[in-house]
């Protein structure tokens, strides 16, 4: 198999003669290393088109990188020296003309543009790297069904374990331990357990807050597997369930199963968005449906693509989204239904799935 | 009290009459939202000197915003609309001639620059934010050492716990469960349990190993609270500790406590890593301490200041860092002990604390 540098190698020759890559997460997509982006410290990538790309990296990350990266050379950045220099030399000497980059920050541009000396042209353009990161191959797809099982497996926990009186943060601890003790390698993102009326606000969050008879809760997870994500809601209700609560819940849930079986190879993810987005419409309460169907998921939790009505992309046999519909009524409560899904050539499928999502006990 | 957004007025008045808050932490800061800032989504906060602040937000956490944030008007941003577009009005409507700024990627940059037809001056500056942030006010000391104890917590799990024979995530989710199940809103950064071999990886991980009896096991863990972060590491061994780990555990105790000891209002920070630096060059190590002393924590775990050989930063009263030597000998294993630390007029006071450090069972 062709290794990540490349197929970015091979996207971006007939424009660019190198590329550098900055997002610590593009750092890791590449070099293919297991670990927090957060903790990878300021380093680079530098992709020469034809030549060997080499990522430099700090003291701090050095021995690790210099183990476990692959497809690069690793070199350290010495106390003292200073990265963006040390890049821009580099671009120097290999004579390179047109360089693209990921993701900069205005003060970094600024700064390795002055070291080029304005000789070297410097472009922004993350979609080469999009392009690959957003079609999962094989290895990626395993991790995030892992990563998916694990979380569906938290939900369980979530649904076992939600009674009155429970305080939301002890809910999370119980999930969360489920999912770590299991094999997930930490959160995807913070765990959220949205009860009475923060069930209402889409990022509820999780509070020392009592759950309460009556209330609905929104329950958003993620476990993680080797750096990848999945993502899963659903909302119970503590007790038995309003006329009301019954209602809203079945046309989310409607919402979500008509857009799941738009979900396929070529599908606009705009038409996705719009068949959740008609169902919560005939019902009434399309104006509570504040947000987009969903997005792209795989390193990150929220990645390309963006399902939602302003979004022109479409669908391709190995993307992974989420399909994520939610109607949030201020003042009263919220219901949210997600999964994490593969997309394939004719059809979806379910990486988290089933659970009874009303609690009725 | 002055609110923090009157604070940053205060501060940046002479130079500017408008400052944008862009970097999404900076936004919980100032609106003392309690919340993930990943899930915060595109917002933008516009403080025009003198003038009431507006927090412009997308739907999805409109409501949420709406309901908690505090200091500002919050104002919707629509589905349609373009946050870059809407921002780059209202600085032409207020007219504001000199915008500072605090982060912004290189692209957004270009469009508000653009949008402002470069006729107001827009400049990067984001000290204004950091003087105030790298000195916590008394709640957020008070959340700081909720998490640190917390923290703790967790860490006296970690020693309870750890034996020949099980995985290090088995490890880590102990030791989240005992934070969560306290009251932890989450973790600060990923559990690292970075055992034998990857314990000289200063950012070791956690992965699926078995511990084993000799390893050296490196556990950096924090909790949070309210959006607050605490950092601790200890090093156990599983089972009885060998001279030579023995000699390199006190060699980096010894270096924690005298860096511990230079911690006051006044002190450079690079006399405060020297102070540790000293103590593991005197036993031959120096070539292994492969990173700086420490960093300043709050709402997130990397901070400023810095405490390392380059920095140039000098101690607050107000200032919470870590003081965190390590040897790491790649082939063999690592050492690493950390305390969170409050500075004081004259002293510094740990946050997390105790703990038997090596493990002899």
């Amino acid at each position: 198999m062709r290794s990540r540098i490349r197929a970015v190698e091979d996207a971006f020759r007939n424009e660019f003669d190198g590329y550098l890559v900055v997002n610590p997460i593009n750092i890791l997509y590449f070099t293919e290393l297991v670990g927090a982006a957060d903790s990878l410290g300021s380093a680079m990538l530098l992709i020469p088109g034809g030549e060997e790309s080499t990522l430099h990296i700090h003291g701090v990350n050095y021995e690790w990188a210099k183990t476990e990266a692959k497809n690069c050379n690793v070199q350290l950045v010495k106390r003292g020296e200073d990265l963006v220099d040390l890049i821009t030399e580099k671009i120097r000497e290999m004579k390179l003309m047109k360089i693209g980059f990921d993701k900069m920050d205005f003060q970094t541009q600024q700064k390795v543009s002055k070291g080029l000396k304005r000789r070297a042209q410097l472009e922004a353009k993350a979609d080469y790297v999009w392009d690959l990161r957003s079609v999962k191959d094989g290895g990626e797809v395993d991790r995030i069904q892992r990563a998916a099982q694990l979380t569906t497996e938290g939900m369980q926990t979530a649904q076992d374990t939600i009674k009155a009186g429970l305080r939301e943060f002890e809910v999370a601890a119980e999930i969360e331990y489920k999912m770590r003790s299991h094999g997930s390698y930490g959160v995807a993102f913070d765990t959220s357990v949205a009860s009475g009326l923060c069930s209402a606000f889409p990022h509820g969050g999780c509070s020392e807050k009592k759950l309460q008879t009556g209330d609905a809760v929104v329950v958003d997870i993620g476990a993680k597997y080797k750096n990848y994500c999945a993502d899963m809601t659903r909302t119970f209700v503590v007790g038995k369930p309003s006329a009301k609560q019954e209602k809203i819940y079945n046309v989310v849930k409607e919402a979500q199963e008509k857009a799941f079986q738009k979900i396929m190879e070529g599908a606009k993810t705009k038409d996705v968005d719009a068949a959740a987005r008609m169902v919560i419409a005939k019902a009434g309460l399309g104006e509570f449906f504040v947000h987009g169907l969903g997005h792209g998921i795989g390193l990150e939790v929220h990645e390309q693509p963006s399902l939602n009505s302003a979004s022109k992309a479409v669908l391709k046999a190995g993307n992974v989204v989420t399909d994520e519909p939610g109607v949030y009524l201020v003042g009263y409560g919220g219901v949210r239904i997600e999964d994490t899904v593969l997309v394939k050539r004719s059809k979806g499928q379910r990486l988290t799935e089933g659970l009874g999502f009303l609690k009725k006990s």
